[in-house]
Parts: C-alpha cells; sequence; structure tokens
C-alpha cells in the first residue's frame, strides 16, 4: 500500500488483479475460511493455487489454529487437491509456539502445555520437553490439595493453545508454574481468537477464552504467537526470503489475517468466503478511530476462485 | 466521609473508634481476612464482634464466596466463637446471585450454572430451575458433536461461579446457551476476583478468570453480583433499613471491599489481616489517578481485634 494513503477496500478486479499479483512474489493464506470450509475446498480455490504457484509464485499457510502440525496441514492440502505443499511452507502456531519456546527456553528447561497432542508434537519435533495434553483431574477434594500436587521442577513455560480438556486443574497448575516461576517463567498463548466458527453459524470457544482465563489467574499477559501478532510473520520471513512489499496476505478476518498484513507492511487481500461482510468493512473504514482503519484491507474478492481470470493465460 | 474530602486512610486509634462507632448502627464484614484466615478464626475478632452486637450495632457478612449457602455461613460463625448469627444477616454471592435471578428471570426460566453444589441449593432456595453443578464431559470426539449436545428449552440465563469441575465443555455449553437466546438470555457471575489466597502464600484461581473466559467466548459482559458491585450493598439495604452514612464496611481489600464501600457511600475501614499492606494503600493515595483513589479506606486497623478498646465499658 502507499505510504500515508488510507486502505480503502477496493474489489480486486481482473485487470488490477494481474497487476497486484504481478507485483507480488509471495502469498500467504489463511486456511480455513480462505482454502477450504471444515472438510471441503472453496470452489475454484485448488485452481487458483495451482496456478499461482505455476507462475512461480512462493505459497504459504499461516494458520492460528494450534490443534493441528505442520504434517497435518499439508496432507490436508493434498487431500483437498491444492497444489503440493511442503510441511515447511506451513506456520501454525502450534509450530510456531514451539519455535518460540525453543529458542526462548534455557537448554533442558520444559513447558507446561494447556494444548492439543498436536501442540506437543510440535514441541517434540523442536526439542522442548513438555507435559500437560490430554484431561487432567484435582488432585484432591479441596484448595489445600491442589496446591500441593507435585510441580515438575524443570518447566519454565506455560504454554497456552486450544485445548478441549481445558479445566479448573490446569488452570490451577499454570497458576502454580507462574507463581513459582514469577518471570523466569514464560507464558505463551498460540492465539486471542474469541470463537472458532463452524459451519452452519455455530461456533464453539476459541483459544483466547483460555489464554485470558489463565492471565487474569497470573495477573500477567501473555506473548502471542498468532495473528495479529507479528511474530508468526516473523517466522515465515525467518524461513523464506519476503519482501513485504511483495508479500500479499490473504485472509476471511479483519482483526487477526488483515489486521497482521497491515501492521507487517503486505498487501492485504481480504476473500469473503469466510466470517466478515462487506459490512463490517465498510463500518470501519467510515470510523474516525486508527484502530478500526487499521482492520481496512487494501483489496477483497468474494472468493480466491475470482483469482482464475488474472491467471489464464 | 465527609463530602468532597480525600479519604485519608486514618489508624483508627481508640478515641477515633469510639467516635467512629458510636455514629454507626450498622456493620458490614467481609469474612476471609477479616474474621477468620482458613479455618482458624483472627484472634479477638469474635470479642469484638459479641460486644458490638452487645452495644445493639447490627452485624452483617458480606462475602464474594459463591462456594457456600447462608446457613453454612452462619455455622461457621458460630463454630469459630461469633455472635450467633442468622442466615439472613449473611449476603453471599452464591445467595445474591439466586436472589437476582429470581427477580430478573421470567417464571419457570432456568439458569444454566457453572458453579458448586452450594451455588445450585441457593438458587433451589429461591425456586430457580438450574442444571451445571457437577463435572461434564464433551459429548462426542469433535466440534461438530459438541454442538449438537441436547439444550435445555427453558434456560435463559448463565450463572459463573466458582466451579473446580471449570471445563472446555462447560465453557461451550454456556456459549451456546447464550448463542441460543442472545440478549434474552442474561449472564451472570457472582464476582471478578482474581484469586484466591490460602494459608502460606499460596492461590488458586479465582472465579474472575472462569467469568472472562465465558465473556470473551459470548463477546458480552457480565453482570456482576459480588463486590465491588453494588447489587451486593442493595441486598443488604433491601433486607434491612440501612443508612449509608450510618454503616461502616469493614475488608481486607481494596479493590472489592474498601471499593464498594466508598461507592455506596460508606465509612470504609480497612483491616491488615489480609491480603493488603499499607504501602499499597499509600501508593493509591498519593496517585493522581480518581480511579485508584477510590481504593483509599477512610480507616485501617491491624486487625478487628483492635477495636476492642473502644469497646469497654
Amino acid at each position: 500500500m502507499a505510504e500515508g494513503s488510507a486502505r480503502r477496500c477496493l474489489r480486486l478486479e481482473p485487470a488490477a488483479a494481474r497487476e497486484v499479483l504481478g507485483a507480488a512474489d509471495t502469498l500467504l493464506f489463511d486456511c480455513d475460511g480462505v482454502l477450504w470450509r471444515g472438510d471441503a475446498a472453496v470452489a475454484g480455490a485448488p485452481a487458483a493455487l495451482s496456478r499461482l504457484q505455476a507462475r512461480a509464485k512462493r505459497l504459504c499457510y499461516v494458520t492460528n489454529n494450534s490443534s493441528r502440525t505442520r504434517d497435518a496441514y499439508a496432507e490436508k492440502l493434498r487431500r483437498l487437491g491444492f497444489p503440493p505443499a511442503e510441511p515447511r511452507q506451513v506456520f501454525g502456531s502450534a509450530y510456531c509456539a514451539a519455535r518460540y519456546l525453543s529458542r526462548a527456553l534455557p537448554p533442558d528447561a520444559a513447558a507446561y502445555v494447556l494444548g492439543s497432542p498436536a501442540l506437543g508434537a510440535e514441541l517434540r519435533a523442536v526439542g522442548v520437553p513438555h507435559l500437560g495434553p490430554g484431561p487432567a483431574a484435582l488432585p484432591g477434594p479441596g484448595p489445600a490439595d491442589w496446591t500441593r500436587a507435585p510441580l515438575d521442577p524443570a518447566v519454565r513455560a506455560v504454554l497456552v493453545g486450544f485445548d478441549e480438556h481445558f479445566c479448573y486443574a490446569k488452570l490451577c497448575q499454570a497458576l502454580r508454574y507462574l507463581q513459582r516461576g514469577g518471570p523466569d517463567c514464560l507464558l505463551v498463548g498460540t492465539n486471542r481468537d474469541h470463537r472458532l466458527p463452524l459451519e452452519g453459524g455455530a461456533a464453539i470457544p476459541g483459544t483466547g477464552c483460555l489464554v485470558k482465563a489463565v492471565e487474569m489467574a497470573a495477573e500477567r499477559e501473555a506473548f502471542i504467537i498468532g495473528k495479529p501478532s507479528r511474530y508468526i510473520f516473523d517466522c515465515v520471513a525467518s524461513e523464506f526470503k519476503i519482501e513485504p512489499a511483495r508479500t500479499i496476505m490473504v485472509g476471511d478476518r479483519l482483526d487477526t489475517d488483515i489486521l497482521m498484513g497491515n501492521n507487517c507492511g503486505l498487501t492485504t487481500l481480504l476473500t469473503l468466503t469466510g466470517v466478515t461482510t462487506l459490512e463490517e468493512v465498510k463500518g470501519h473504514q467510515e470510523s474516525d478511530c486508527p484502530s478500526r482503519k487499521s482492520l481496512v484491507p487494501d483489496y477483497y474478492v468474494d472468493s480466491i476462485a475470482d483469482l482464475l481470470p488474472a491467471l489464464e493465460d
């Protein structure tokens, strides 16, 4: 985006698309709501990505979902007919959180994890010892018992991701590790998403709810890995040579995908196949509030299939 | 406190105490950290309350703890040697939440409760149907199953209190009831306490952490029953004839007890047997910030046993 000018959320018609895509060498895609919805590919999305790849664009996948490994994302892309991706093109908040801890923790220090087996697998892959995934129970009938449960002496970080086994027992242990370690115990959250939307308008509580509960108990703020944090973009940029000015962030959420892209100096492209309507964008655009204006993308499409005409020979 | 003058957190020496207590007809006591710590009475506290009662002062007990019924508090007061109290002198956040819902809900509407059996008992006592206390499990392996679990058609409120069985399954159900009912489904929290302090410096996560998780999932704010909300004082004032100017709030916490007392026009007395130090008060007192100044009490004592000399014949 030109410095100083306001982002205008222009519809990316084929002529403009040819220009915008021509000026880019890398595209970062959010996944759910952009490439697929649940277990079905967005119609035309696999073809659009195949053509982008045929034009030698670098494709990366940037997702706040902490319940899947890089390998699982590569496999899902393959299964839904997207061009083959290597796991290293996938930047999920599970992998990026593991990467963060592998650099921030002293050798042999461990993480207490409120999260999925996938989060555990990514930690294992980068050599960070950990405990926590799976169900947990309070170790006795009363508060005095709860604060006497054993603590692992190696734990120097609490990592909060999506955890269907989140419970009061885990919240207690997280607080105890954070109290024991003080500022020497890291507190990391994979993302702050309030909800995860499902097909048909249903939704389940997102990781942000769990991060917030731990933050409030610990009376401190977590370091956040996922969008809109720029850490997840820094992971991409440290793995590949990325020029922000030649990079497009494609997403369906304003407060994560678009905000991160705007904050990192990328060109931002909203697709309407996910959770956002054009009316919401207009509200932000017409607002006087700088933080709302930072949610406005440069461009939008109804679906990334709309990029196909600009990619014909 | 005199209108317009700043509260000064003066030590309540016997001469001043005689005057302050003489001008009061009602004292509201927080319990844990004021009357007792864990299961032991603060030395001299039972004698101080007995003498206050002998002087025909009305004594009430105002606590954010949602894990005990009024009856259980009356019994604990008796067991620790305090003057006999009737359950109607006890204003716990469990009772007050039940009272709120019994007035706010339409007839036969039910509450989904994240809370203790005591919270359930108080709801039963005022005739509010409810479900929820106790353990809960997710109804299947994946998100699609979670959003298909049965919902009680009568539920028109979600009530969040202290819940050692708090878990992701309950967070899901709370969100579903709130989404189904929209603004017609009430969201009520017993209190926002971050932590519950235990003896020896340990602490467990407080109800505020659980309320926050539900608020974030639901993307709306809960109505709060406990201190510093004035609702809990309004409960006292509707049960007894209370003149705020002739009422003293005695507590150990600035952001709950003292703030509520100050907001409601009561005389506020801090006791140092609980979680607060004089240094914290000084920090607020010297601050320019009005919201910090509102945490400064009128008076303090090291212990409410310090009131004894002023109560001698």
